[in-house]
């Protein structure tokens, strides 16, 4: 499985295929579509219905309300750049992963008591990058990464090394992908 | 509008009129009353009663009781290093800003499910000052951030350039103002 | 009082021995024995039993369950990566001192809410060190701080120079005490 989670922000519902065709080409079957925007909902539901082939999340769900109409659009993942206990919950009642973003050793055993062990490292290259991940794998051995920020090309091998790493996040992989289509005309 | 908040420890009462005055000389309107200090809550009656035309806040609140003695006091704006959401919700019935220390997604969005869009980033220095904070507003549009912590007129411009900047914070400019009315003498 | 508080990791009960014997020998009366281990609460046990004179506490506990278990085998203090609300109140209805790290100032205020004053910092160089704790104990000149990650006997005088440090955690300890006592034989 490709460890590779792209950061999508689809400002136009029209970029969506150019977006997700570029992601496929350049090898990747994920797509965590943020809701920065004003059409996220709109932008799921479309993926979900065209790449039902692709694993489409939502991504920048900072409540409740966000995290229904994701799942309300599709949907299959939930991530958040931090932990919020009530999207936690409605992810667990459904059934959809949900990867919050934890940088605390409490944020983390907030997690774990709510039945999380994969956590999103955000912004991984801020607070400290690998050697934090290492530092806090010490007295959670049972929790695995997904670090995001600063995670591009030339440095994801070093992440991927590492066994604890569920997988890497950012928005750099769109841009990847968009160049290498530009690049293969 | 003046962007700077002077942190003010104000240890005896009589020093007071000092330092609001120099604060006033310096061009600084504003001023966060610190409660490390015991005779704080007088200081900011005092201060609201002598100076009306000074906005005067209440600093380093850290909780419920603090805050109701602030607010009694005649505080017009309530800062605490970290989140305290007994302090959020006092400060919304009061209808009082409340501006608390936000340092990682999830306080960040606990802050926002407060209601609150505008917080301290402390210490601004230690957590990746600027840096951070840009990697922290990708995810949160909405935020603007008060910075405080190693912020003094050497570097203050540099935060103040950034349109996310709703004010910077800090002890050094009571240093400050006091060196400018001392050399002034 | 020695202020070193040896982080020890127990993968078998056999090893109790040798590792306490090696802390007491090395001028050592305390242990934090760590919940990360399958044995953890029967090295506790054994321990109470064993070495009456030492200080003996558990580490890494992470939820209620695991403090109850700590507790009945006999532990006198307890330690958590984070802060964990359930066993800092089981830990107060019990007399018994808890440790919990905190790294943000909205962690500490949750700390202090609860009538804790002394927090652990960690892992302690991955946020930012003395340097940090020093920055977070100007709003906080109650809180006492046990840095932990990072600190061992090059660099543990630098820590005990500052009267804000409690004590220093770490697993450097047991490692100093076992090869202090391969040298002796």
């Amino acid at each position: 499985m490709d460890k590779r989670i792209p950061v999508v922000v689809i400002k136009e519902l029209s970029e969506t295929d150019k977006i997700l065709t570029a992601l496929k080409n350049y090898g990747i079957s994920c797509a965590e579509i943020t809701f920065r925007t004003a059409c996220a909902a709109e932008a799921i539901a479309y993926a979900c219905a065209h790449y039902p082939d692709m694993n489409i999340g939502a991504g920048t769900v900072v409540n409740a309300e966000q995290c229904e109409a994701a799942l309300e659009a599709g949907a299959k993942f939930i991530v958040s750049p931090g932990l919020s206990v009530a999207v936690a919950k409605i992810c667990q009642l459904r059934g959809v992963p949900y990867y919050p973003g934890c940088v605390t050793p409490t944020e983390i055993m907030a997690a774990l008591d709510l039945g999380i062990t994969v956590v999103k490292f955000f912004p991984a290259h801020i607070y400290g990058g690998l050697k934090a991940m290492k530092a806090l794998a010490a007295p959670f051995p049972q929790v695995k990464f997904i670090p995001t920020g600063g995670v591009d090309k030339d440095n994801i091998d070093e992440f991927l090394a590492w066994e604890k790493i569920y997988a890497v996040g950012g928005s750099s992989f769109v841009k990847e992908a968009l160049e290498n289509m530009e690049m293969k005309k």
